[in-house]
């Protein structure tokens, strides 16, 4: 269990690009910048999935990921565990807001299913002696 | 066998930031930004570790590695093989790379190793439906 404060939620929620890493069962790591992203609750996030390829086969296999975000000297990963869901209140949810977001931008994109994050420890990836301290 | 392109190479030296992911044997990824990057050959990049905690430990353990980068819609994943030097040329060519360009940039840094990483298949991570498909 590690709750994001919200300083980390609001660095999440500015930034335009985050990372979302997975990995084959037995160790090929896969990392794929991601925009489509949100904060559910202290404990969760979704990243809507419109283009995962290798990611997706991954997550089949392998639930953990890495999400990492920064902003100049201030940066965050989590490492969760992930759960895709392609049909549901949450999928509904979340094609629904990819079609509106998407249609905004003038870019439409549709949601293929929703990456429900569940945060299990964050840690810092600001450069510096604390590098990859766990936070919370 | 994975050479970069010219475009490939030059938009990796161009960006600021890239992504070092990595991944314990069992498969929980690791990614951090990193900045002190240079390219050695069409299928090698070099990363200086100042401050690598848990990126250090996975590729003591697990040489595999994805670097990603982007810039706008364009952006490319590469998998490769990491090995991390510790003395040698090469680490001193890194440490005094390191020292100058740090001191350049007034925030003096230390290289602890040079991590070489050997460039196996180059991947394509811009939006669309060509994301994840193998380039080289």
């Amino acid at each position: 269990m590690a709750k994001m404060t919200n300083r980390i939620k609001a660095l999440f929620e500015k930034v335009p690009t985050a990372i979302l890493a997975t990995a084959t069962v037995d160790g090929t790591p896969n990392a794929v910048p991601i925009g489509a992203k949100k904060i559910i609750d202290d404990e969760t996030i979704l990243i809507s999935d419109q283009f995962f390829n290798k990611t997706l086969e991954n997550l089949m296999a392998n639930p953990k990921v890495a999400v990492t975000w920064w902003e100049g000297h201030e940066g965050y990963q989590i490492k969760g565990t992930a759960i895709v869901e392609t049909t549901g209140k949450r999928f509904e949810d979340t094609a629904r807001w990819m079609e509106e977001r998407s249609a905004k931008a003038g870019f439409p994109l549709k949601s293929k299913g929703a990456v429900i994050i569940h945060v299990d420890g964050i840690y810092g990836v600001s450069p510096g002696p604390g590098a990859g301290k766990k936070l919370v």
